[in-house]
């Protein structure tokens, strides 16, 4: 157990909590087949996550105005659909399409894991998604939180420092009494920065079984531990 | 049952969720008897709240910058205690005090409702609050909301219509698509000048036995109730 206790507890969301890349693989192939669209859905998916850091990195820059995660997903997903040479996708699948990162599911530990930390901290996502999308995923996946820190309120997406320390000062707590749980290297290594507290478990097959990155802790986090349900218990819960 | 259901409903929090008024006259009481520290706990309650609107006002005219609802309380506690003439009151019996708001107990059928309506709707609160006296409060009683929306997410105090669009907006919403539940007649009649649906049901003891004000509804709000489990029960749960 850390010698001190956070007092809230945030976690990121894509990757650490949900299981992104199998729920859009089976939500998407389940409504091409229902929609007779035809795709590479696996590969779509792929392609779409990696759009993701380019096209936050675009608002991160200054090179384009602040834009919700949604917009940005809608933006990939447009030139990915030309690019693929998807056939016969009208608007109003490609807003279902889209949404589809609204209905994703937690990896097994999340739920009961989250639910113990619940009973001791504050918990909540601190997520480049924005408000609804992180919302609505918790009502589709009832993942538990107490608050949803989307990056929206901020206008910034990780790893700009106003998210970590938006968390803390909407918290009315210093950075110190807050930790960062997350899958990612990249992402503890800002917060810790920030000043917070972290924690990491690997979710070695976030990118497919062929993963490579973030296998295992790079710093000596606070807490290195397996997966949710193990934090839980090396908090003392 | 109205004819259209809202996706997501908000309530005014003081007074309508939770018994400002009892509770802090007996948390106050119990920390005065504790403290050694002698004042007439009721009167300053009364007075404490009296205070919330004229310094709200100040902020939302203008004449003073942002300041959270937890920095107001304190600010109007300083100048009560002085007033008063209270004796040995601390540094650290003042941030306890103030934090007496974040102390609340719910109105008896505030839990079991809102229990009943979180399992269709998006439910939280829009309050005056700041996020961290809401969260606290959550916490310290039980209130299963889905999301916090305090006043410190949009830098406006209600009734200003920044606070009222501001949830619809990070609900991806039109403003019809959300409902605000308020004991308050002037609360709703604001959020529906929004376009937001509305449901009323008093609380008669609000402000003490005399309570002469909000005893009944004073347009045809969407819903007319008598509490939180007959609003679930309007709406079909």
């Amino acid at each position: 157990m850390p010698t001190k206790q956070p007092v809230a507890i945030v976690f990121d969301t894509f990757g650490t909590v949900v299981d992104w890349r199998s729920s859009l693989i089976a939500d998407l192939t389940a409504y091409g087949t229902s929609r007779d669209i035809e795709a590479d859905w696996p590969a779509l998916v792929d392609a779409w996550r990696a759009a993701y850091h380019p096209s936050m990195d675009r608002v991160r820059k200054g090179e384009r105005p602040w834009t919700r995660l949604d917009d940005l997903h809608r933006a990939s997903l447009d030139q990915l659909i030309a690019d693929f040479g998807i056939q016969g996708v009208t608007e109003a699948d490609r807003v279902h399409i889209n949404l589809g990162w609204h209905r994703l599911h937690p990896w097994p530990d999340s739920i009961p894991g989250l639910t113990r930390l619940k009973s001791r901290f504050i918990i909540g996502p601190l997520s480049n998604g924005n408000v609804s999308l992180l919302l609505n995923m918790a009502k589709f996946a009832g993942i538990p939180w107490d608050m949803i820190f989307g990056s929206d309120l901020f206008h910034h997406f990780k790893p700009d420092p106003e998210t970590y320390l938006g968390v803390a000062a909407l918290l009315d707590l210093s950075p110190g009494q807050v930790m960062l749980g997350a899958a990612h290297n990249g992402d503890l290594a800002h917060a810790r920065t920030c000043g917070l507290m972290t924690a990491f478990f690997p979710r070695p097959t976030e990118y497919g079984p062929h993963q490579k990155r973030d296998t295992k802790a790079e710093q000596d986090w606070d807490i290195v531990a397996t997966d949710i349900q193990d934090m839980a218990t090396q908090l003392g819960m």
